[in-house]
């Protein structure tokens, strides 16, 4: 009933890890189906070279509680949950510890729009959240994570389409996609980015953003109704 | 009667993916061939890891249109017909997001030439264009960034030979080269002397640029008549 | 009697090599054996393509002397030594010089805790020892060193478990682990972290430390009694 | 008559590409046999790729004349062969453009001595030479860089074998070495320190150079008569 979603899951966690962007077992990809309403996950602490799609763990989007799998679910399950429940057009979620984007993160900084590269990925800036409080940390902290980022979307009126990314403050990154693999390529983008960002700011401590309408060109380039960037 | 060209420039956009220089689908090389007067190029979003030469795609120098290739060409190529039509003289074009070059253009600043591993490439600084305007961005914007790298050049007497790379303020470089391969080379060395010059700045934040003396023996060392760097 | 200690450690000083966290010959790890009171050490200036298991070098916790094994050991071995007797609950011991962490002891800094990133790893900063003394240098280099790291230790009230990582200042840092292959990828998160507080200044130099509570649960989400990370 | 000089110093040229100290075909290393009056060098220009023993040139150091191989030497030959020259003892010579070293030349600051790492390796700070005159760099300039190192050393007192790399102002390193594979090494070592400089000097910009004292004890627990760092 499952098997397609662990393979797909299973296999974006394992993409996950190849490009660099999750040492030892840091890291989580998961991805919802919500036809069957429920998501499936990275188990917690595995190391990606034992992943296989059976260790996969399925979580039912009505509780959050597991409905397949014999493994513990990611320590981060219930900020995936929270995000799906949040965003009905979500597909899929990742979280990584990237450096140049955690590094952002615990700057308590989000990452200006520089340039193109960007513009290509996301269509704003990368937001990077309040602190959790420490009740909020105290009690069910890895929902409160996700609480804090919906509150964060809500409040700055984006989305989880054209904002694909962002930073929880003191923490690291969570970046969301089309599907598993599509949110994977956009970790790894945002590590790109960050960089960058970095780096220019080294270079130019001036800095400003990039033209909104060069951003707007770039991002509706790759994305949406008029984009016309590869192939049909 | 295309085939070796389309050989030619598929193998280079392979080493362009290979030296690192463009993740994922980013990035383009072409290459100019005007007695058929036309250019080949990389076609739009496709992986490197897919990429064959029956699939690079032909334009026609006269009118920018595809003459050969069942795919959409690369959604740069309106800037590479631009160049080979503003230069009389270019016979390749390389287009990359490569990290330390691109936090150049981000910044809004070209790279001076600090020492002998930039002159031994560049005969000049690697020049920045000014920003396009919002017009020039949303009515061909791509073709108008070819006319933006085409005014810069000429304003400031610049020749495509001796410079041979630019970058586009808030987007990223165009490389040029005697031929497809040597564009991928050139656009190699950029982002190593990028990475030098931003370090150079760090350690140094009130470096100056190299003796003029000392880059043009660099310079003329590896490159015109008088060159005596390699074999013969 | 000592076989399976010399390939426990053999093969932790093999990982430690791949991780790229010792270079040419640089950095050794050892594991203590408290019933057999012995530790097994890398063999001094042996390069790891070359290392097996019967050219580590057991030596015993009585006097520091050699029990077993034909090389002279580690250079640095007074110092495990000196650690080993200091702190009884302490199992294994890794010396680097990998780049970010010792550039903070160059820098004599400790690492300051900015994420959690930091937190799943360390309770604590990662301290920085006091400089040696001339005298201390010239009597027993490598066994002050460990008395130094000790004294830091004893003077904090740190302790080897939950803080798992010190920088000697001007030198590198020495890391703690359950056994040798904990203690070395406590030495491999500790030039992430590093890498992370480097940037996190550069992005923001008036960032302050990670608010406590979030640290703590951090860190007690993955060790101790109530920890939640992982499968039981 | 050179086919064992010509091995050795081909495997010392593939293994300086191998570390990633010389892209394509930047940087060259040498060999000298005083024995039979001559040194052997790389190949102007060629790949590392292309590397056999037999395109190696074997060049005298009565004249500094080819004397064997059909190919041109390096363009950088005669620094080597006044390097030889003035410097009685000196055994093996490297030249590399590798990114962190040549960013301190290209700042015109030799690299300071800020931690152990370095002191293992150098018994000074690696120096930076002044720049070339214009007279110097149009007449002879390869001549005149070997010229003008060893000028540096002589005025600053230092000698080949406790300063084992030197930055020409502008340009980049020469590294030397007891034969060529060491003078690889040693350039290896050379970026790891430059780049653990450039670091230091971000995290703590009021740093200063390790004590003496302590320099020493490195320096000499690796080199001279008193060493005990590896095997007998």
């Amino acid at each position: 009933m499952y098997s397609e979603l662990k393979e797909i899951v299973c296999k974006a966690n394992i993409e996950l890890h190849a490009h660099g962007l999750a040492p030892f077992t840091w890291g989580n990809v998961s991805e919802v189906d919500r036809n069957l309403g429920v998501f499936a996950i990275k188990p917690s602490g595995v190391p990606y070279s034992d992943l296989t799609p059976d260790k996969i763990v399925v979580v039912s989007l009505a509780d959050g509680k597991v409905v397949d799998g014999d493994y513990n679910p990611s320590s981060d399950t219930p900020t995936h949950y929270v995000l799906y429940k949040e965003f009905s057009d979500l597909n899929a979620v990742v979280h990584t510890h990237s450096v140049n984007a955690s590094s952002f993160a615990q700057a308590g900084r989000g990452i200006p729009a520089y340039g193109t590269t960007h513009a290509d990925f996301s269509y704003t800036a990368v937001p990077c959240t309040r602190a959790l409080t420490d009740t909020e940390v105290n009690s069910e902290y890895e929902y409160n994570t996700g609480v804090v980022i919906a509150e964060h979307f809500r409040k700055n009126m984006l989305d989880v389409k054209s904002t694909p990314a962002v930073l929880v403050r003191s923490h690291a990154p969570f970046v969301f996609g089309k599907n598993a693999s599509d949110a994977v390529h956009n970790a790894a983008v945002l590590e790109i980015v960050a960089e960058m960002a970095l780096k220019t700011e080294l270079i130019n401590k001036d800095v400003t953003e990039i033209d909104g309408y060069l951003s707007d060109k770039h991002y509706f380039r790759k994305h949406g109704a008029n984009a016309y960037y590869g192939q049909k």
